[in-house]
């Protein structure tokens, strides 16, 4: 079932193509996230390994690297800021995981499931942790003590609203609230903050300027939209074995998603009336699910928020014309309209 | 029943007198927390103020502040820090709380009670978050950039092995290990190492050699032993009331604190079945703890707690040998003799 460290990452870097231009360093990242819990001497070590190996799609890392590129600065001294960024991320699915009482992430058993609710609490904040321990590294890398502080102090400040994001989704199942510009915001507290974190962490201590990491922080803004849509949409268009998490996590969790907001305003009342009940977390989640799928496709709500996501994923390319022409300019261009291409 | 944000925190400051020489900058630090979380526009903002306000002791702001005026340092500079000590003390507390699952804290109900686990484990992050944003804006009070990193990577450090030391305690409890070596090395981790974060952190910032560091580094990590082993003997001998939280949460909770493991290690045969029965979490808390008591009071395990508490504290004194003389080190003097001497 889990793949082995290195064929995991292998599988998760075909994802994307766009990845190449960054491909030996993010081996590195891997490696080093692989090794990083081995040498302590309490089960934390277990747990942090078991969420952080094998690796997930290394989303955050490369944005960490490429942004570092884009302003034309060295990547290899941002290498254990692209560690933290996936450090922070996972932090985030591991309570995440928690809260959504998913038994599944990345193909194996989530640590709350493998090690129990308590332990799992202690394995994110220790993520957390190290996600900043990662950063102050970036001393011995050779970044500016000014541009580290500036690093941590965008980090921090996105992790908050992170946060916020988690805190509003969960207000918004619980009103039951299709509110499209609701969504959006949730979104990009939600999603897009950890991305705008990694790019603005890798602008700053590339040696950016300030325009610079401006650019870098809308392209992520709008990627982490499109990509969240895109994330929406494989729950109801991916089975739970092609994406590695379960395929009835937002159904059971009442989840209102772009793709159940769209066919909720497009739909008739019996329609509207069929969504709230598919949402409601009663009766068999897999009948629920394929209930809404039948709606959405009916409704054009699945075209709909494809569309969407193209839009969010065109305002990120947009976003990059501010920067200079390089190679990872092209790159992250691509992986914006890779982002909302891809199955899991 | 919870005071109001002002009366709450003098009644809070009113536990050592030791703190009168930092007094002003504290009212500054509650303040600032009091004030903190109140521009947001999500429910996160309500969670964070109810953990924070009123304040508890301010344990970690106080060694924060004279840390860096024992350094020979500006205790202004390091006022972010202090915050963010305490938030990242609050943090911990907010998830302890629901991996203990106690619904009093600081006599009001804690941040799960209240709010929901999943609520409560999302506002916990944010203090995390919240810590390491206070502390890079340790460069609006004019922190040397150097200093800010290097603050940030000796709290992270600190923040891990917390981590590490919640984890231990779990083992230990679960394995019935009454092992006073274990449960020592654990309170180190658990308590000592936010302690220690403290006062590197302060003297760090305060601009202190890497001698002066040290000293402060030694005087925490006793001072944190000894405060943890006065809590373990307050579980015992104070009532809820008194304390603000649940006097039965170590029974219920199957702690092995150093009370019972002296009282095992005394104890005859007869006594170790019936701690091990009292800590089973069968049965009626309130009985158990009262029976538990009988036999810490008749092995002389209270006494022994006390001494060994006693020990440490004299160690943390001694640690400071290493500082110049100033009003600040005699302060903390004092504050590790009366950190063994409190009802909550």
């Amino acid at each position: 079932m889990a793949k082995s460290g290195i064929e995991g990452d292998l599988q998760a870097r075909n994802v994307l193509s766009s990845i190449n231009g960054v491909a030996p360093l993010i081996m590195e990242v891997s490696a080093g996230l692989t090794g990083r819990w081995t040498g302590g001497h309490s089960s934390l070590d277990s747990m942090c390994s078991h969420a952080l190996v094998p690796s997930g799609k290394m989303f955050r890392p490369i944005l960490v690297l490429e942004s570092a590129l884009a302003v034309g600065g060295d990547a290899r001294v941002v290498l254990p800021a692209a560690m933290g960024a996936e450090s922070g991320h996972v932090a985030s699915l591991v309570h995440d995981d928690i809260i959504d009482d998913d038994e599944i992430r990345r193909g194996k058993p989530s640590v709350q499931h493998q090690f129990g609710v308590d332990n799992a609490i202690v394995a994110g904040d220790a993520l957390i942790f190290d996600l900043f321990l990662s950063l102050a590294e970036c001393r011995k890398t050779g970044a500016a003590d000014s541009r580290i502080v500036a690093a941590f102090d965008v980090v921090a400040r996105r992790g908050i609203e992170l946060c916020r994001g988690q805190i509003m989704e969960a207000e918004i199942c619980e009103r039951m609230d299709f509110d499209r510009e609701a969504y959006l915001t949730m979104a990009g507290l939600k999603t897009a903050s950890l991305f705008k974190g990694a790019c603005e962490c890798g602008a700053l201590l590339g040696g950016g300027d300030d325009a610079m990491v401006e650019a870098l922080s809308r392209y992520a803004e709008n990627l982490g939209i499109a990509f969240q849509i895109h994330d929406d949409l494989l729950s109801y268009t991916r089975e739970t074995g092609v994406m590695g998490k379960p395929d009835t996590s937002d159904v059971r969790n009442g989840r209102l998603t772009l793709p159940v907001i769209l066919a909720y305003e497009l739909g008739d009342s019996m329609d509207r009336l069929a969504i709230t009940d598919g949402l409601s977390g009663e009766g068999d989640p897999t009948a629920n699910r394929q209930a809404l799928i039948t709606i959405l496709e009916r409704t054009g709500a699945l075209a709909g928020t494809e569309r969407l996501a193209a839009h969010y994923s065109r305002q990120a390319v947009d976003a990059l014309a501010g920067l200079p022409v390089t190679l990872s300019r092209e790159r992250l261009a691509r992986f914006a309209e890779e982002a909302i291409d891809r199955d899991r």
